[in-house]
């Protein structure tokens, strides 16, 4: 069973999403990651799928099995103090059952919060339909409660990434999944793709619940998010892309110049050390 | 029973460090950078234990297990086709048994190669004996044998890391030590933290077989190690500390500057994905 101080975890956690000020939730993929985001300050932790899915050698879109992503989030839970939620894709299975495990998984991992998402898979551009994926939600909230710990599910509606139907119809769409979303017990919605103040702010207004944003090159900033009403702000496996950004221009550095002025800006051996958690 | 495949590779990978040219081997601490590597050409990829270390959640110096060790070695060869040589700090153990079992690990994870060093540990100021060293090392070439693979095992010594003993009696006593490991069977021979040309150049006039040199901000270049007779150069921790400098920055820009600017040069996640080894 999950201790007293997961339930509590649990609560503060779901508190950072009622304001006054926006929660700005780095994405980890490991552990070093994560204890640089904690270092840096911040009040919780998100793990990004797509990054550790690359971490371990997948691509991303659920190819990775539950056990193994449940591995890192629960690596990175005993590293930092503060809450963890965890992204579970799709959740790992079809069926409301399938959900329950996957919810029990993320509480025997130590986690507090989780990502759900409404795409049938990656690039599939297909959706699960609203009343499936609420039952799902409702499976996964109740084997939280019957945990004791009450999971600050986060609903996501692919949409957007997924460009699903006519432009002009996808905010109305995205604002009904994410209210069904909510009725079943969602703590927070969650619209990535979205990048432009209008919809932002139209979607502030028409969903029932805190709302989720992508923080990628392009977003409004953090204090224009804010104005705007979002409660909260990930980033997605953005950070993870750029340090394989940086990995590949290395390789491509000591393979072409050959030499090794790259490593200049080497985080010290003893700083990366410090950083670990300590035991 | 390992594969003929990997008899044959860790030929291979042995023949890489008789010149003419020299090797340069980068150094993965996940299956990402290890794609990476390879995607960028390198007939071959070693692992850093620093960067595993913290990527799973600890600091450097055989405090991380050596099974877990293993695992993300076995992870990373299952992932490219080139070899891999793993280090495995001072063998994880202090009995020739130990350090036969941990060469029973590496070949089992896949490996071909791998790294054993001399001090008693991370900081201590200490190396064994020259003699139970010298055990150790044939105990893992031994083990190796049995399991029908020549292990490439590469010999490091300490004594220019760890500072030990007068700066002007280093080199000697550095080239006696790997002359002794040299003896007892290893293919490669690791004098990491020697920076100078005069230095690097006496060593290898000095040891009985391949030198290898780590390359950080300050060692010669590429072309010029190779001039001076060096047969490998590895960059150890450089460019998985190198990315946590990038996700420190990362972090410090989204707390203090709160824009998402800085995921202007993302590798793009069809890249990333593309990266992914094909299953």
């Amino acid at each position: 069973m999950p201790s007293p101080a997961q339930a509590e975890k649990a609560k503060l956690f779901l508190a950072l999403h009622q304001g006054p000020r926006i929660l700005v939730l780095p994405n980890a993929w490991d552990v070093a990651s994560a204890c640089i985001f904690e270092d840096a300050g911040f009040p919780a932790i998100a793990t990004t799928s797509s990054g550790i899915a690359n971490s371990l050698g997948y691509p991303d879109g659920q190819i990775i099995r539950r056990d193994e992503m449940l591995e890192v989030v629960a690596r990175i839970v005993r590293a930092v103090s503060v809450p963890v939620t965890a992204d579970m894709e799709a959740g790992y299975g079809k069926t409301p059952e399938d959900m329950a495990a996957t919810a029990r998984g993320v509480i025997e991992a130590g986690a507090v919060g989780l990502n759900l998402e409404d795409a049938t898979g990656e690039g599939s551009g297909k959706l699960f339909e609203i009343a499936a994926q609420k039952e799902k939600i409702r499976s996964m909230i109740e084997a939280g409660k019957k945990e004791g710990v009450e999971l600050v599910l986060n609903a996501r509606t692919d949409i957007y990434l997924e460009e699903i139907g006519e432009p002009s119809t996808r905010a109305e769409r995205a604002i009904e999944r994410l209210n069904a979303y909510r009725e079943a017990g969602a703590a927070s919605l969650f619209a990535p793709g979205v990048q432009d103040a209008a919809t932002i702010e139209r979607l502030v207004r028409g969903v029932r619940g805190p709302l989720n944003i992508l923080g990628r090159a392009g977003t409004p900033p953090v204090r224009e998010l804010e104005r705007l009403g979002v409660a909260r702000v990930s980033v997605g496996g953005g950070p993870m892309r750029v340090t394989m950004t940086v990995v590949s221009r290395i390789a491509k550095h000591l393979r072409d110049d050959g030499d090794f002025a790259v490593f200049a800006e080497v985080m010290p051996f003893v700083e990366a050390n410090r950083l670990m958690p300590k035991r």
